[in-house]
């Protein structure tokens, strides 16, 4: 498929998901070239509808300056209590809407927002479909001091962990002033057990299983169809 | 029991420690009172003895100064694989020789210095010594991004949340510039189920739960005798 007819159809996914905003909620926006054309429709029902919002978090800097340039304005998740619909992206989606996230690299403040929304709804396309977990490295974001450790641990436990690195090559430095591993296994045999793991794993702050969150997915298809998948 | 006497019993069980450390050996050291006296004597076998070490770590810049000033060289927990022994303090120990550390908001770099030691030894004294874990409030540190949001959740559970503050009176903010929440609920019903729920708590970085760590404790009772409890 030609670059011009995916735009066509992610941004078509785009306005569904935004016809979910309801005027005058609490609204969480994540990340991505698609959550990109979200933000743009958003903009125009603004415009076509007088169409407002008592507020909006972001999980991006770049998702914030796009807000601000369409007249909204942004807050902070300290400033809300919880937001009554997060729109993202995400980097894997199963069969049971379960994912990964964090290719980006700011998967500890998407996963904050996330589980501070009532309400989650992914927009991806096919190419983000499996049927089970996996076909894209973990992300688990880990502090510096205990990342040596850390890393050998993943080694021995099989998860074949790769550092992230920057563009100059050296690690990756997130957000917060910590490294990311990548775990490379693949599939993930049990990601329940994989995310109870790190969550217990001294030194973790963060890790991109996104599990139990999202409630929908609306996926744009290479055949030029929308597909709308709600959790069972 | 004046200060003097205390002291005196302190100094007493700090040499017990120190007399378990082994030449050539990668030691842990954390913080505190007892803590000191133990440098102390770790300095005393280093010169009678011609003792040396193959590395130390610690986990304060109080510490770190005391065993420079006594000719030893500090190393970074990313220098070593792990301590073959580590000795601290703690604020509670209770009859399974579990126990609540970071009254002194180091809590981070303390667990994630004694997951990577073979063996924990902890000196306090008797005042520490609870039956079931409680009597002091549990230290949790969280990042700011959803720190209300987590502040609240604690509310609703019942677990007494309280921010620390500095002396200013402002959020006390840790050496990873995060806040410390301390939950005053006491005693604390289920220590393992609490321990599980804040380690699966988005936005919590580590709490002062110590759990299945500690290998000995050394007791300066008192009546002036010193007890050794080994984990059962």
């Amino acid at each position: 498929m030609d670059k011009q007819k995916q735009d066509q159809l992610k941004k078509e996914a785009a306005i569904k998901a935004a016809a979910m905003v309801k005027p005058n909620s609490v609204l969480g926006v994540g990340t991505g070239s698609t959550v990109a054309f979200f933000i743009d429709a958003l903009g125009q029902r603004k415009e076509k509808e007088n169409f407002s919002l008592k507020h909006i978090v972001t999980t991006s800097n770049r998702s914030k300056k796009q807000l601000e340039s369409l007249g909204f304005k942004v807050d902070e998740l300290a400033d809300i209590d919880q937001a009554d619909l997060t729109v993202d992206g995400a980097d894997r989606v199963d069969d049971n809407l379960d994912g990964i996230k964090g290719g980006g690299g700011a998967l500890t403040l998407e996963k904050n927002v996330a589980v501070n929304s009532k309400k989650i709804v992914w927009i991806v396309d096919e190419s983000k479909l499996v049927h089970h977990l996996g076909g894209f490295a973990l992300p688990v974001e880990i502090l510096p001091i205990s990342c040596e450790q850390n890393f050998k641990r993943f080694e021995k436990e099989g998860l074949k962990p790769q550092w992230r690195l920057d563009e100059n090559g050296k690690r990756y430095v997130t957000h917060y002033g910590n490294y990311i591993i990548d775990l490379a296994i693949d599939p993930i045999p049990v990601p329940d057990g994989l995310a109870d793991y790190l969550d217990h794993t001294v030194g973790v702050v963060e890790h991109g299983l996104f599990l139990n969150m999202c409630d929908k997915v609306i996926i744009a298809h290479s055949d030029g169809t929308i597909e709308e998948k709600d959790r069972a």
